[in-house]
């Protein structure tokens, strides 16, 4: 069983890293970005009886800094289900 | 119009943060991970007319290293579309 994990900042948490893309996509002259943010993605390959709860517990403990970024869990598209 | 682009590491490349993450959750005793892999998210706000030709051309030119990465488009579901 595969399982996403998205890792991503908090609204109004300063990117430092997607405001750099942003710059340079700027630079190379990409037209019409408006904003970037940058977040984690984590691909975990589960046997089958790991729950999102437990997945949840992983994230509060060790995926995610829960104090300035959210988690979201999502069951991976298409292949490996 | 939103658009997410995951980046992740071609299968078979060399994957430490990854095997960091997966011998983390061993060593916190989470039981069922076979693997872990680790990749970055780009969430893009875009004008209206951006074409997801537009946005492969920026990710060859800046946001994968294609040689190592692989790279996928996708809508972000439910809002902002």
């Amino acid at each position: 069983m595969k399982k996403r994990v998205f890792v991503t900042l908090k609204p109004g948490v300063l990117d430092p890293q997607g405001r750099a893309v942003h710059h340079a996509l700027d630079g190379l002259g990409f037209e019409g970005v408006e904003d970037v943010r940058i977040g984690r993605l984590v691909e975990l390959d589960l046997a089958g009886d790991v729950s999102d709860e437990t997945i949840g517990k992983m994230c509060e403990q060790l995926l995610a800094n829960t104090v300035i970024e959210n988690y979201r869990i999502e069951d991976t598209p298409g292949t490996g289900e």
